[in-house]
């Protein structure tokens, strides 16, 4: 599937670590000439922005700052065999798995604190999944085009290949009992984040090897999806051994 | 200001916290009897929903799930001698301070989490800062009627005053050199969180005690200004001391 991203950051990022799934850039030569640049290096097609052309494409609230393009999403996951079979063993590696998140922002958000905290992918069920269009890009900040994007089927199947490889399946759920303070990520970790609304399905949460919990009052009904992700990326990174 | 809020969680929480402020409430009592009674009980005038009528007011893009009311956010804040002269002194207290927020969702997050983390207040600059509107409201899935705001004037004075009062003031920044997993938070606690892409003002940071940093990859830029946050408040909420 083709769509347009926009804004300075998702495209600069697109050009320069996945050029090969840039089909064309819109740019203001004279507003972005570092941009311009860069296409022209990375080989990509370059066309002038046209307002009002684009701006209809893009969506009305699209904030574009003068400079899109259009990517093929489709080849920016790759499958979860592949990555499995090519991951660095020699290390412990963190991954996220995204249970049925719907808003866009979150999604992007997610990508972002995943990019941010040294995760080795971001998990992304092909079913009651918000995908990956240009709003999730432009909220991941463009980091989508850094971190690995893995499409998967079905979630326990997942879970269960991600065992094989001894990575701990952690489920995040407010009535957990165990502190995600109290853990120690001593093996590769997947930490699944469930929808705004509904949490964690319950098959799902079984499969998990633990469920953890970040401690908040207990009169607030939960913290944000993206906001619980960061939290548990930021509590794993700080812990997790590597070399 | 009248301000329309608007969804589920929003007008419960107006409700629950603040009837003082919600002037009336628009509610398909099929739809949601539970909010109906509670504005009876709460002596709140009662309308029914105009799809029509409000989704022009609220916005296009508003989801309302059938409910919505109008408030008086100009007295949803407090000033800041009130509350500061107000505060428990026997317990420790964590703030923040939102230091040119311009994204009505990272200010709906930062008190969403603010809440969920038990900080007393968020302060609000009155200058070129995002303020409290229906947005920010639906962002903060009505947390900002359970948090104190403090309305503040000039923010190098506010940091002058929290001095006074024992606050240790913390600014965070992706530059900064002490790492915040290594500080203790063991006084009463403010933090400052920057523009989402300028950071923190140069002129705010020589007034903190101390600039934090969140540990993240040296190739990703920054992590969201919301995001920043929520692992700030996670860090003092697990360390700070209340007896």
């Amino acid at each position: 599937m083709k769509t347009y991203i926009y804004g300075k950051h998702p495209v600069t990022e697109a050009l320069m670590h996945r050029p090969d799934i840039v089909e064309k850039v819109f740019v203001d030569q004279e507003q972005h000439p570092e941009i311009d640049a860069l296409a022209k290096k990375k080989n990509v097609f370059r066309t002038s922005f046209e307002w009002k052309l684009l701006q209809k494409k893009l969506g009305e609230h699209a904030v574009h700052q003068g400079v899109a393009a259009i990517v093929d999403v489709e080849r920016l996951a790759t499958d979860v065999h592949s990555f499995l079979d090519t991951l660095d063993t020699t290390k412990k590696h963190g991954v996220v798995l995204l249970g049925e998140i719907q808003d866009p922002q979150n999604v992007g958000s997610i990508i972002r604190s995943a990019t941010a905290f040294n995760l080795s992918a971001v998990l992304i069920p092909k079913d009651r999944q918000a995908q990956i269009t240009g709003s999730v890009i432009k909220a991941s900040v463009g980091t989508a085009f850094r971190i690995p994007l893995v499409g998967i089927g079905n979630v326990n199947q997942t879970i269960a290949l991600l065992k094989e490889r001894r990575f701990w399946v952690y489920g995040l759920s407010g009535d957990a009992e165990k502190n995600i303070r109290d853990e120690y990520f001593e093996e590769n970790t997947a930490f699944i984040i469930g929808n705004e609304g509904k949490g964690l399905r319950e098959k799902t949460s079984e499969h998990c090897d633990e469920v953890l919990r970040i401690p908040i009052d207990a009169n607030v009904e939960s913290l944000n999806a993206g906001t619980s992700a960061a939290i548990a990326f930021y509590e794993w990174s700080t812990k997790h051994s590597n070399g």
